[in-house]
């Protein structure tokens, strides 16, 4: 076996959902992180210093988030949402889900074309 | 029938694919909107138009894209890029057709899990 010694550049697809509703985006590939992260870190704070952002940037998030559902994603679990835990409401979890499940599925289907369109790319 | 008065904010899902190759991004929905310009304009400078970008931008996207595959995706007709008109090559109309059909498959396998999410959102 010879060693490869051309450089080799990785390839990759990625299937990013873009959810509008009106003029606002109700979920896509960042907003979906921050609630990912909310439900695994049960903290608003630690999600968003995960993300490398603010407090303050992630708590906006979540209000436009809040504000394109029928019933809001994320709740402050007590005594405010500075001072206790948050986590994901039912419709957070379900809206979580359903995401993850329709990027599931846009991978599977571009599988295929991708194995065509993989063999265009420089090596 | 009484007239809907409540606002309604209209909702939709759009499958965005993003073809990375290494540090560059080969092919998402901006390049893949200029290269279908190009094919309908076949002019750079016509299809920068259409998307309000400048010529130099346009030009340094193609040049972006043109590096990242085995052959170049656009070439210039005739005379040099600036002067004559410019087209796909057999290479870019391949690109072209496997990411639209990528894209097509996207939506088509998030369809189900767009109705139930959709029903999550404020009217």
């Amino acid at each position: 076996m010879t060693k490869k010694l051309k450089s080799s550049r990785k390839a990759s697809l990625r299937p990013r959902l873009r959810i509008s509703s009106g003029k606002d985006i109700a979920l896509g590939p960042g907003k979906v992180e921050l609630l990912a992260l909310v439900a695994e870190t049960g903290s608003i704070g630690a999600a968003a210093k995960r993300m490398e952002m603010s407090y303050m940037r992630a708590w906006s998030l979540i209000q436009t988030m809040n504000a394109c559902f029928k019933e809001p994603l994320v709740e402050a679990a007590r005594g405010g949402h500075k001072r206790g835990g948050a986590g994901l409401t039912k419709t957070g979890r379900r809206a979580l889900e359903l995401y993850q499940q329709m990027e599931e599925a846009s991978v599977k289907a571009t599988r295929s074309g991708w194995q065509a369109f993989r063999k265009l790319l420089r090596g």
